[in-house]
């Protein structure tokens, strides 16, 4: 049983922004973050298993790239994350729930248990790790 | 004579977009990048100069710092190119653009003839060099 | 539940000296690490937690930020290890002593339970990490 | 207890290559890595331990150093995997399977119980994480 | 008039190996980089230019990229360089005669008068930088 | 004619401070850089030359490794640059002063007009370039 890991990245724009609350009230809890701005995220996707003795591979990484492509770059990148994609209109588009949106995408696509772990930059300062079970 | 160069950061959001065409068109001209998006910009200014004997540098950096603070990360941190800052009603927010009004902003807050070259990078695979003069 | 982790950066001079040996003996104990030099340290500090559903973030980064600047950056940066600083009278800085140092200044700090690593960089090819509870 | 971890770097050829099957069946199995080429690996192994209190070490990082200069460097910089190392006749150097190939060539050179991880990048965007015991 | 680079990468198995000499002459000329060995090579391409007042580009970056893959990406990644390519019958493949021969394959590829460098790092602390003129 | 570029890194402990003035007015003068504190620098040399056609090389980087690491590793890594090195006995070791240092030792050590530039590393964020001739 070991661990593989693979990277993508992606750019998207996004707010800081409770739509139940004034503009005001918006600024005072979120600063700055509650003006439009932008990040290069990067995702980090964790898989483990055993590795098919055939190949020494535990997925084919063209098929775990084309999952990515699908499932987080089509959706995020060049996107407007509060107005571009369904997943922030009730929620903040914080890296902690924009990491969670993205693992339960990838749930869904991959094989079942094989997801280990959802790393999210939004810069080189700053990120955040969700494991397929809560901790 | 020698160079010394300062790094710093921020986060905007843009879209390439020229008023005077209509979206169809913009999308044609653009691609993707029509699309609301962002980016973790860094920029490096360097600077030319002969160090002062007495302090060994070319000029203070934390005299620097505050000009990069206030000059850029002040008017481009948290905020969106397109429609918070006068810099791009009339031009598109390439980074070719984007490094000349940096450099523009740059030239008037730094003592003459000390500014040798703007660096802004997109990401860590694209950026774009402006020296103060035309090469 | 997940995991959230901020980096902070500091510059520290020290030598690797016990204090209760000869010069030669720590010359024999330690190599060229018995002479002064100096590190451009990196702490990575990660948080567990679940998100506050009204912010989205498991803590304000703000407070983060202030408490990593109070209690490792005032501390150590722009600091000698061994004369500055109270931590090393009796311990070498190693980056495994240093790295202990810095959990138990943080798990004060912080709300309990929710420091959940301490990893820190003595260059890009040396690190330690320490969790909350010993392993 | 804690970890530490330490970084070593080598350059090799390799080909994904099954000697059981025709050219044409590796050309489908494999694709383009079925090619002759090449990577700059980057090697990082995490030890576990308590610190020696007179040394502050989990281990003298000189001792470390020699044992990833003897066991692996030695081994495979400026080597072909597929023809000038025995591992891989039977098996694909993959990274899954160059990660366990190296694990378990420190098991043995390191004192037993002290290898934590052995993580190995085949580029920045890929990488494998081998644990001591299989999770 | 400014500066625009954009990064590509690719892998490559070489040898230093000039079929002129003995095996044993390579050997000593060469030492090491005489065996079979490889690299993840990054190259770094810069054009100059004046951008376009309608797109704000000095060249449509989507057209560079097919460019750099269609050169060199197409022809290098994946290959072994002694092998597989014509470049390197009569020279050895060193990062200076490689990167000379993919600036020769952009000069002609690319609008006349527009390459103005081609940097290509071998790894990260050794690379060899060409413009498009002769010093 | 192309150019080559090497890095090296060390890791030394400094102050600014001019032994002609009082503790307090290098304070006021140096801030928290008056403290003593220390970096891992990172120097990057670039040489220039037409490379020779037999070994298709500038300079054997052999060569080149053992200039450096005696003329610049062994004089500064693990060493204070105040008290340890004759440099700073006058001047501040500052980037700026420092990196003038190398070059004047690198000069001549290599052969005659081949140093291209030194680039020495304070830190990622800052950096100072030192050309074999001024400007």
């Amino acid at each position: 049983m070991l661990r593989i890991t693979r990277a993508a990245e992606f750019c998207s724009s996004l707010r800081y922004w409770d739509p139940a609350l004034s503009a005001a009230a918006n600024q005072r809890r979120f600063g700055r973050c509650a003006s439009q701005h932008g990040h290069n995220y990067r995702l980090e996707v964790t898989l483990r298993g055993v590795p098919d003795p055939a190949t020494g591979m535990v997925m084919d990484l063209k098929d775990l790239k084309e999952i990515l492509e699908r499932e987080v770059v089509a959706r995020f990148d060049h996107r407007d994350l509060n107005g571009d994609t369904p997943y922030f209109a009730k929620q903040v588009p914080t890296p902690e729930n924009l990491a969670q949106v993205i693992r339960d995408l990838l749930i869904q696509a991959l094989p079942a248990g094989m997801l280990d772990r959802v790393r999210l930059y939004q810069d080189e300062d700053l990120w955040v790790d969700v494991l397929e079970e809560a901790l």
